[in-house]
């Protein structure tokens, strides 16, 4: 098995410090988690960005604070700019203003499924458009793949030339609204992905710890943060650091290294 | 196994008499192709309408007119009206307003996924509030389940309350830019349903007699119809009664007989 890369989504869209006082959301915060967090271990940082009250948004000038930040202290991390983020028009001007950024990887939905209360909306024109960007900018594409349909889609666009081999997914497993985070339905994502693909997995609120610890096991790779889920466990709020510190145990235990960023750069072909 | 209930779903969203001259969109034509394949054995007629220019509504009172004359015509047939017709407001008040009619079924989605190049939206709200209003007028849901998300927020809803067991899908596999009409698939869709549901299959496209006849020898049951298939085979346009009789000789093979909307009631639990 390859070296696991773990993947850090600090913010997300939905998480407060009302909801979890240890969220990060102003662009020191933000720097300051994927910090330490890489200190930890982790070779990816996926970026949301928030506005001044907090809400979140798509705003370039945000993101370019966020990544300057980070190269200006010289944090070896892949950085992966988030094009999911609510709080604007669902155009591509507005979800793709930051893809012109020195970042690594964007996030990329290939479909669209349901949230808890709103809808995880990303139509087939703007799929395209997102993906061209990306391109067109060096920036490689994590497919996020909140069902089975998106991962069809996604060979579609392969096929179509829309998007280029080798594939790398992280597949969202229990968003409420969507697939439910079980064993059987992670191991059918899996074996429906391209051959030759990298996976990560994202396991919401209650599935994070089997969701990731299947991931490790079966070879892939994990993504953590309050972006995915806000409890360490019932009633006690998690912070990144310790949800980081709980996947290095597991990974012990299940005796999978860790990837540097340079090794997940290679594993990723980045 | 069940005697095997065929549904006739003659128009949908998207076809037109320029893409295919069988595709009946008035009242009358809608009418008339009902009887029809009623006559050939049919026993679920799913009904979208269209407005003067032929385009899809949720218009109650063209439902009103397809409905009325079938009552007036004594069809013996079991009425599902869509709530998933395109070209209004996305609302309940739109899409839910031909639920106080006296049909017997109507459509649901439990979840949002995409079409070619449209979204098929359903926010968590308007799918509660379309539940609420099939089961205060009467109608049992049948669930489209467009992935295997759905599923499981169908599941979720049953456990709320919205939904009332025996729940009734129909799994509607090969919509482009949703999930892919495979024989794996189809199955990994069916072995995710709720224990004592009953389930049809609609194959979109190529994937209509694979799909459909994979349905007949699992014990499901199907959909055709030109709202899913526009052609009978390579470059022959289909009519609904072409797609209807080659099903009728499919089930003869495999031996399944063909449930009268009478038995169709009892399978159903209507």
């Amino acid at each position: 098995m390859e070296k696991l890369i773990i993947t850090l989504a600090p913010t997300g869209n939905v998480p407060t410090k009302a909801m979890n006082p240890a969220t990060p959301v102003t662009v020191e915060e933000i720097v300051e988690d994927i910090k330490k967090c890489r200190a930890l271990g982790v070779s990816i940082a996926h970026i949301h960005v928030r506005d001044r009250e907090g809400k979140p948004t798509s705003d370039r000038s945000i993101y370019q604070q966020v990544l300057g930040r980070l190269a200006e202290e010289k944090v070896d991390i892949i950085t992966q700019v988030s094009t999911g983020a609510r709080g604007g028009e669902n155009t591509i001007a507005w979800r793709g203003q930051m893809l012109d950024l020195p970042a690594r990887m964007a996030s990329l939905s290939t479909g669209s499924s349901n949230f808890p209360s709103s809808i995880n909306a990303n139509d087939p024109a703007l799929i395209e458009a997102l993906a061209g960007k990306m391109y067109a900018h060096g920036l490689k594409p994590e497919i996020e793949a909140f069902d089975v349909g998106m991962i069809s889609n996604a060979k579609k666009l392969l096929k179509k030339g829309v998007l280029k081999a080798p594939l790398h997914f992280n597949l969202v497993m229990n968003v409420p609204g969507s697939i439910e985070g079980t064993p059987r339905n992670l191991l059918f994502m899996v074996e429906s992905l391209p051959a030759g693909s990298t996976w990560s997995v994202s396991g919401i609120g209650k599935s994070q710890v089997p969701m990731l610890t299947m991931a490790i096991l079966m070879g892939g790779h994990v993504r953590t943060g309050l972006e995915d889920v806000l409890e360490y466990e019932k009633g006690v709020p998690a912070t990144n650091a310790m949800l980081v510190e709980r996947i290095l145990r597991i990974a012990k235990e299940l005796g999978r290294e860790i990837a540097t960023p340079e090794e997940a750069r290679r594993i990723l072909t980045l």
